[in-house]
């Protein structure tokens, strides 16, 4: 008998009409108020992945989290409402029932997959010189946040301030990061790790703020032949913010593989509070 | 009799329905196969910002570009899914009639509009040193395409290679660029601005091949007061790759007003041949 992993548990999907899935939140990805918007956001993608009329691989994701997922099932809309030659356009929508019995939009999105073809390629942004994870300790997830116990994170700079004096100078964080238990990474486990990330502004400010994402986009590089190659090895993500303005911060991210592959590029904007 | 700007020409629509606005494609903006992107996407934002029911200012946009628009009329459905106490979540859609007379989807997107606050922030992107636009000069318009005419563009780097000889070495450009004639920069425009850049793939490779943006998000960190500060002066606009990789390029870009204010930070991810 073999159990499934916790995210394989999370995105586990049932087709019960045209363009629609039923899904069930998971304690184990549980954050403050709702899920992990990472475990969100893989599960909005999940929901394209497993239609019957996809074409092509993720390419770009968008999601925006315009209420927190509550406890309970959830219907994910996945829509192909154009397909081209070689890429097609969805429209993502999650939904709940509400205390009225009426649907609540939860979470919207959009994105496009796309059939990719060998052309000459070039990486314009090296992996920075770091320390190979095996060298660095991972942290023990803090706090009472399921979700964190969901990955691996060996850290590198840009740790969550030890002391929350108001005396932050930067945004930039690197650190390895994987699911644990380990599991071969796929695009939904990428979508997942592009969120991973702490707020920057409590980095910023070495001040512990309320703060929440509100929209995230993801974009693929990776194949499945890069997905393989990194198979349950690590990930490095690295994230900084442009600026942090009148309550919304935005950040980029990059992630790429131990072999030195940017793997996807990913940016969001955040809210946060005083 | 006073004439309207070529960009509220374009930008004009009409409610015909619940969430539903009518408009018109404009020569004046028009690039190869279709209007210019930067066009599209301020029309679909404008079209929220005419919606009787938004609250407060655009936060992001993402608009997908799922196929060329044709000339002639088109339908912008914008629809509040989601209203919040300061945030409201939409999603965007641009329709035309097909040859056999059924809609056809042209553009989707979706939107965060937000009533924002006055609260700590911090520009973490400061402005690069460059010469003022005053010291550079204007480029001439090149090749056939409407809508550069409709752009002011004064290089600082990174201009379109004169040769293409294969010998391109990075992906970053700088130009200050305004509306042409002068306008007083808002929301559409920006994010109009947001799109001006030519592709990255051009630069890095010194080679002329055929691309297109495919999704492009805009995170606006400016506010009415910042809009109207800048007025009709020039906008900074950098853009840099990160990763070219089969088929497909990334871009970010960050747009900054002489004053140094960080406008709006923009990514998109972009086709390109071969």
């Amino acid at each position: 008998m073999t159990h499934a992993h916790p995210f394989d548990q999370a995105l586990a999907l049932e087709a019960t009409a045209a363009h629609e899935f039923r899904g069930q939140s998971h304690a184990g990805y549980w954050n403050m108020v709702g899920p992990f918007g990472g475990i969100t956001a893989a599960t909005l993608l999940q929901a394209l992945l497993q239609h019957p009329q996809r074409l092509g691989d993720p390419l770009s994701l968008t999601v925006n989290f315009a209420g927190a997922v509550s406890e309970g099932p959830f219907t994910v809309q996945a829509v192909p409402v154009r397909t081209n030659r070689s890429t097609q356009h969805w429209t993502l929508t999650l939904l709940q029932v509400g205390p009225d019995g009426a649907p609540v939009v939860a979470t919207t999105g959009t994105a496009v997959t796309a059939v990719r073809r060998e052309t000459w390629s070039m990486a314009d942004t090296p992996m920075p010189d770091v320390p190979s994870p095996g060298t660095l300790p991972a942290v023990e997830p803090a706090g009472a946040m399921a979700w964190l116990q969901r990955y691996e994170m060996r850290p590198v700079s840009g740790v969550i301030p030890q002391v929350w004096d108001g005396g932050g100078d930067h945004s930039l964080s690197q650190l390895w990061m994987r699911d644990a238990p380990e599991r071969a990474l796929d695009f939904p486990a990428l979508t997942a790790l592009a969120d991973v990330f702490f707020p920057r502004v409590w980095l910023r400010r070495a001040r512990h703020v309320p703060a929440g994402t509100v929209s995230l986009t993801v974009y693929y590089h990776a194949d499945a032949a890069h997905l393989a190659a990194t198979g349950t090895g690590f990930v490095l993500g690295q994230a900084r913010a442009q600026e942090f303005r009148n309550g919304f911060f935005d950040q980029t991210a990059q992630l790429w593989n131990e072999a030195g592959t940017l793997l996807a590029t990913s940016h969001q904007i955040v809210y946060y509070k005083e």
